[in-house]
Parts: C-alpha cells; sequence; structure tokens
C-alpha cells in the first residue's frame, strides 16, 4: 500500500468515516445474528442492500475527497504524478460501478 | 420480520453464510483501521470494494437457496402464498441490482 | 440460443417489451446525436445513465416473468428441468447485479 | 445542457465513441428482434446484460477524459469554476455507481 507523506482528502472527516465504518461493522455482525437465530431469507437480503449501500455511500465520499485534494494537488503540479493520480482515480471509480 | 415454520433455503449452509459474514466483520474492522492509520484513499476504496463484491457473492448465494427452496416450495402449494413469495423474490433481486 | 416450446412468460407483454426497447433505441441514437453535436461530457453521461436505468427495469421485468412462468412452471414438473431453470435464472440474476 | 467553448475531453477519441454508440444502437434493435422472434428470456437477459456493460465502459471513457481535461483544466484555473466541475463530476460517479 503506497503511503504519501501528503494530507489525504479525508482527513478533515476523518471521525465521520470512523463511525460510518463502525455502524457498517454492527450491521455485519448483525447479519451474522439474522443467520443464527435462522430469520428469513428476505429480510436477510434487505438488510445486506442496506450494508451495500453504506459501502457504496462511503466509497463516494472517499473518492470526491480523493477528486478534490489529492487528484487536484497533482494536477497543479501537474507532469507524471498527475497522470498517475488520475489514473488511480479512474481504476477505483471502475471498480466501484462494476462491484 | 416474517418468521415463517418452514426450514429456510440456507439452512444446510448456515456455517459457510456465517465465516463468510464474520469475514466481512473483520474487513470492515480493518477498513476502520487503514482509516485510523490514515492509509491512502485509493487503498481503502479498493478495499471497500473487496467487501461489497463478497457481500454480493452471499447475497446471491441466499437468493439462489432462496428461490430453489422457499420459492419452489410455495409453486408446488400454489395460490396467493406462491405469488407472495415470488414478488418478495423479485423486489429483492431488484434491490440487489440498485444497490 | 435454447429455443422452448412452451410460452415463454414476456408472452403476454410483449408489446410494452417492444416499446421500451424502441425507446432505448432511440435513446442510443440520441447518444450519438449529442457526441456529433460535441455536447458537454456530464450531459453525456447523464444520459447515459437514463439508458442503463430503462435497461435495468426491462432486464427486472422479464426476469420476473420468467421466474413465475418458466421457472415455476419447470417446478411443478420437477426434477433435472428444475434444476436447469433455476441455475439458469441465478446465473442470469448473477450477471444483472454484475453489470 | 451546459455547452462550454472549451474542446470536452472526448474530442480527440470522438470517432471511437460514435462507433460504440453505433454498436450499442445496434444491439437494442436486436433486443427488440429477439422479443419479436419470442427468443428465450435467459437469451434476452444475456444480451441486456452485454448492453450494459457497453454502455458502463463507453461511460467510464467519458468520464476519463472529463476528469483529465475538463476537471484538471478547471483545477488549474481555481476558484468556484474547479468547484462545479468536480461537483458535477462525483455526481455523475455517483449516477454511475446506482445505476
Amino acid at each position: 500500500m503506497a503511503e504519501t507523506p501528503h494530507q489525504h482528502g479525508y482527513m478533515h472527516r476523518k471521525d465521520d468515516y470512523l463511525t460510518r465504518l463502525r455502524r457498517i461493522e454492527g450491521q455485519a455482525r448483525g447479519l451474522q445474528r439474522m443467520v443464527e437465530e435462522e430469520k428469513y431469507c428476505i429480510d436477510i437480503l434487505t438488510q445486506i442492500s442496506a450494508v451495500t449501500k453504506a459501502l457504496e455511500s462511503v466509497a463516494l465520499g472517499l473518492l470526491n475527497e480523493h477528486l478534490s485534494h489529492c487528484v487536484i494537488d497533482a494536477a497543479s503540479v501537474g507532469g507524471a504524478e498527475a497522470e498517475v493520480k488520475l489514473k488511480e482515480a479512474t481504476d477505483a471509480i471502475a471498480r466501484l460501478v462494476r462491484s
């Protein structure tokens, strides 16, 4: 995993992301309870769609901040670094669209 | 949450689903660590796509078992129950496709 | 392409599907015009999302009818045919979820 | 539809996009023929997934070019224009992820 020295775009909302990810962890635990308690398949599927939506919204938030900080900062410097950042961003978008 | 007396389709693979959901819970915790440790946005996004795929695969498994047990059983009885089960299944599929 | 003698589930709504698919074809032509006329990228992307949604809705309709006719009919007969139909349906659902 | 004077990112690949969109139009016509000829539901669903994937790939291409030209150009100017471009891009990404 590339560790870059500069401030990541999401830093100013770090606590918000941690809160949302903790909630998602709790939802994942809740899914286990539903299976343990042999709940109805459709209710479990409904809950999985909710967790997927929550993850999607975290991802879109991180992507937005990555574009508006990391990519834009690199663009102002220009050259290879900007191209690397853009390629990383569009690959991440493709993975999101296809997941 | 509707609790039906009959055996849910996923029962024979209950342990497998629990193992997979525990792994997803661990991945959700891992995402928190990445944010805590201020990892690079793209690496977090890559991990979110992996968790989304894992959830998707659990959902498709549950849906498959729901169709081949709950829906098919209801179809053999016929009447309103079969229609309810089908409607529930197609609504769940729509939520999955759109999440 | 497997051609089965029985009536497909969508037959009673054939004209509706043809109307919707004709509209989608028109939208695809409209996208070409937008590129020809060098419209703004974001406006073209907005239109692509609309066409994707329209296709998704046609697919969910066809899937619903396939489940409630082809799969249920096969289930009432039981045996290998029912399993083939179910497998086809769940594979089609997986492709839809992942496209 | 906002018409901006500057060169859109996709201009240098305009013909490629037109070729791909013409193919998608042809596929949409092909779907109509499949319904006209009462083809098997699963085969039509398979074809719809293929058209959706083709649209997705056009969208990701346009988005990539929009980011690397329109957004980056605006970022080099900075100020409100850059923010508008970024907001448009992230909204378009959200629509793509959710369609």
